[in-house]
């Protein structure tokens, strides 16, 4: 997308180890058309999946989720990485989620109520990097019986092995922006059709 | 706001200690086009208020927050419960939120670069009950020298003191779903005009 790989170039900071900081407008400050318009581009690419779910994790994932739900009309879920009083551990998935970045594991619930084995889920977040958050959402996906018929991506990168291991597992990805580079501080793009 | 009002008589779940669970369309499923009607009803009150932000914590508060910072065209800017590996102490706004509902104290931050002096900022946020979240965001706003224009709220406890102490404080606080008690397991809303 057009829009988004021209606020990563203008408003993205690269700091060492790789790590993109977009801070100023996907994931602490959000621009709330550029979430609208990364809605629509998932819909435009989705739409014939019979999408019946919108599914993410908190708490960067929520903003293009809940736009991309806007679109397909249906229900976005996010999973929670704290369980509220409310939600007893029979009434639960859980999984646990690697972030490579982080080196932590962190684990993460979702209610048996918001994803049955009649739901096509579209899984959506900010980053792809090393797949750890896709493939813990789709745990929870399978659990509950139900198939992750896509993944939304705003920020893909490419240099690192999520998107081979998501395709090797046979997902449908579409990154909105994927990176070949941070190399010496220096943003380059994947060539695109 | 009917359509809230509506969805909490139909979906709301009241528990012992006055706890209502709306998570099946407002804090872990998420119903989209009523976050959509929420942005717009608090565009429709705060238009004239002068909004360059829109300010909520993490994770709840962010869909409403996002679909009123799209009616405004403004950037929306959620405080943070854990900080980022690429935000340092010195440039960022830290307060404590406490939870009168989970008697527990949080820390949050906020990058210094997303809220300036000349901000004049609508705090968002899911529930209303003590006035916790609120303060906490507004003691960021002051940290910043910028002002708090207005609270908007989805579900507001009426029986709790947040709102008096807010308006007590000179706050302008439009809640779109007021509950005058949840005694017996029965919810009741507020009379409004």
């Amino acid at each position: 997308m057009k829009l988004l790989q021209e606020m990563v170039l203008k408003h993205g900071k690269v700091f060492p180890n790789n790590v993109l900081k977009v801070d100023s407008f996907v994931n602490h400050q959000i621009d709330a058309p550029l979430m609208k318009a990364a809605g629509d581009a998932f819909f435009d690419y989705f739409k014939n999946k019979g999408v019946t779910k919108v599914l993410t994790i908190e708490a960067s994932g929520i903003a293009p989720a809940l736009m991309t739900a806007l679109c397909f009309g249906v229900p976005m879920v996010f999973a929670k990485k704290t369980q509220p009083s409310t939600l007893k551990k029979d009434t639960l998935y859980e999984t646990e989620v690697f972030s490579f970045t982080k080196n932590v594991v962190s684990r993460v619930i979702l209610s048996k109520e918001y994803l049955t084995s009649d739901d096509k889920v579209l899984i959506i977040d900010d980053f792809l990097a090393n797949g750890g958050a896709v493939i813990g959402l789709d745990d929870l996906v399978k659990q509950a019986g139900a198939q992750t018929v896509g993944v939304g991506i705003l920020i893909e990168k490419s240099f690192q092995d999520g998107r081979k291991k998501l395709e090797d597992n046979g997902f449908d990805v579409r990154s909105l922006c994927r990176i070949a580079s941070l190399d010496d501080g220096k943003i380059c793009f994947e060539n695109e059709e």
